[in-house]
């Protein structure tokens, strides 16, 4: 029997990894296009600010690990052509054939703009040379996601004044005016601009007027179309359609990773949000199937979190915009509250829980702060994975001790507010 | 409609509070027996060690401020004596008659042993006092819960030489000889010498042979007296028992904070672990109910968390032996992660989880490090309110970014270590 993985950073490794697991004695080949492969791109902001010294540190295997330890053998700079699923072949460019039993797709993304981007490994190498020998002074991020963010803070650090732009009017891809502005304001304090609402200019040639740097973040898609050719389904979304085993429309082949779809919890629909935590457990639970195991990726409830010029930024579930366009009677309470006492260092976080009126159930949250954000978002991701309701969530027995909390905790303040909202 | 409540701390005050938001009308008194209300108790280590500059930083609220922005009277130095259920009245120290239509008992709990003790605003003060003064070179704290724990580390910030003797061989009262050894260890390297399964010698003068302090830190008893002899029941634990609408056997009179037993929702047994957040969330409930509302505490899960000597130490549900002994099949893993990437100040923690091998059901676990420990500890609590299953629990959507976390969180790492054992 041999599976073959078509991709080599996340959701591929973890699944070609799983699989070695289930079943020692499977054949297993990754095909990874590019030269790098297990790297953690989610740390690229930090390697281009400096904080990461080298590309190697944020390598966590090469492909002689992956032979030696765990027997799978790991291709760079394959780049599979084509998935002859009647033959049971998949082709890679240069002519070789190469037969499966079992197949995982996991092609990622790819930025969904030209220009300079901050994708691989070699973009950030590339972005870091830029820098520091261009010495630009004014650049202009395109895209306010996580990316772009980060890219902003991380430009900063190298004393580059800097203007956000995003064409909607929010952040994070969260639709919450709110949290646009409370960002919008911080940003401002670090000199950044933040300008939403406006197309940005052309920036496909990593310059754009006025800025002697452009670079593109205005998010990714789903790298489908190896998987659309071999007539594989794609969702809604766009990615690739699979069921909670990740398998997809036809037997044998399984996806995982960015370049599949999943679904959301909350909203129970179909969901494409590209993470490199889905993404892993996405490929473990593909690989395992592949591999002959039983096991279930139930879905994501829409978390993320990410560190500004200080302000940690955690959110998760649906907005109550979002909750609205889905069906339910959103309300929400924002509270402010301390992290911790103020002699232990505390600084104000804000909550800001969402539920549904009429059933009370929780249906997402928000949270922001300079100290104490990754706690909380925390509870609130747990609680909606068990669709928690609103007055089981006010009593939910939280950690507290000053150097960490407050005696009650700025969620349940949160809890408390709503609750009182919805009567 | 008069409703009183006896104690003026954290049960006591939430409770009046609440009941005042419930009925603008009800005529509220509270009357505590000491000389201070509504402080943090929890502060008072930080108090000892300086952090925390006076006394009046961990006082909230004063009797005036209940008064006036409250309309609650609050009568300080005020204590019950007796209540007179067939009359309805509290008989208060000095002669008066308090007339009565609903009653809060939130009585709290005192030191289990004599001696120098830190339970009071005043024991605080007294403390700090006395190390300035006598300076002591040798301190003796007996009792390794988490005010023992706590106490070791402010007396060593104070440049003195800690021996913490511990009647059973555990610590935080958490039947768990692997949390004891890792913390032991971790006190040796700040010259805390932590001796277990040793009975202390008497030390109610405030001094023991060797030692030129001891404090006695060796755990609290709940103050019941005064319920019981108006009789009203106590459970199994020897804390007033009460349902979850916070009411005791008698109707009309209600108990809440360190004076009453609660519901363990991991065992499903009546527990009694006297802490801050319970106390104010019982409160909260009674004060509700007693004006008429009707709320519910379905109970804890056993969470606490503390810092000694920066290590932080997380706990929550049960540990194996206790899983053990209160009928399940427990089985645990316990690894060791980084809380983030190396390269943002990273460090390990480790985390234990257990779990029932009949039903996969969590019970429990424990997190210890000297990063990122709040934030697992929570997640396995809000876990545990759900009693969620270990294979649910391996794919719940934490959230990630290199600041505060890795690709693969370390509490999902445990349960895949678990369910691996468990197979």
């Amino acid at each position: 029997m041999r599976l073959v993985v078509i991709g080599g950073v996340a959701a591929g490794l973890s699944a070609a990894t799983r699989a070695r697991r289930i079943d020692p004695s499977l054949e297993i080949t990754v095909l990874e296009k590019g030269a790098d492969i297990s790297y953690g791109a989610c740390g690229l902001p930090f390697l281009v600010d400096g904080r990461v010294q080298n590309a190697e540190q944020l390598t966590v295997y090469t492909p002689e690990y992956f032979r030696k330890e765990r027997n799978i053998e790991v291709r760079t700079n394959a780049r599979a052509v084509t998935i002859a699923h009647g033959r049971r072949e998949v082709l890679v460019e240069g002519g070789e054939r190469l037969r499966y039993d079992r197949l995982v797709i996991a092609t990622g993304a790819r930025p969904a703009s030209p220009g300079i981007t901050l994708h691989t490994l070699e973009d950030g190498e590339r972005l870091k040379r830029l820098i520091l020998e261009r010495k630009p002074k004014r650049a202009l991020v395109i895209g306010a996601g996580y990316i772009g963010l980060e890219l902003a803070d991380t430009l900063r650090r190298h004393g580059i004044r800097v203007t956000l732009m995003q064409q909607s009017e929010y952040v994070l891809h969260r639709e919450d005016p709110d949290l646009a502005a409370l960002v919008r304001a911080h940003l401002e304090r670090f000199g950044v601009e933040l300008i939403l609402g406006v197309r940005a200019p052309e920036a496909a040639s990593g310059a754009a007027p006025g800025f002697d740097l452009a670079i593109s973040a205005a998010g990714l898609k789903p790298n489908v179309e190896l998987a659309s050719d071999a007539g594989i389904e794609l969702g809604r979304t766009g990615a690739i359609r699979v069921d909670e085993r990740m398998q997809t429309n036809i037997n044998g082949i399984y996806a995982a990773g960015d370049c599949a779809e999943t679904l959301h919890l909350v909203s129970g629909r179909p969901a494409w949000i590209p993470l490199g935590t889905t993404a892993n457990k996405m490929g473990r639970v593909a690989g395992a199937n592949a591999a002959g195991g039983r096991e279930r990726f139930p879905g994501i409830v829409g978390t993320s979190i990410v560190s500004v010029c200080g302000l940690g930024i955690g959110i998760c579930g649906l907005s109550a915009a979002e909750a609205r366009r889905d069906g339910f009677q959103p309300a929400s309470a924002r509270i402010g509250a301390l992290s911790r006492p103020r002699y232990l260092g505390g600084r104000e976080v804000g909550v800001e829980l969402i539920a549904d009126r009429a059933t009370c159930r929780l249906l997402g949250g928000t949270v922001t702060g300079e100290d104490g954000v990754h706690a909380r978002i925390n509870v609130i991701a747990t609680a909606l994975h068990s669709r928690m309701r609103l007055e089981d969530f006010e009593q939910l027995d939280l950690a507290y001790a000053p150097p960490f909390a407050t005696v009650w905790d700025p969620v349940l303040i949160a809890a408390q507010q709503l609750r009182k909202q919805i009567g």
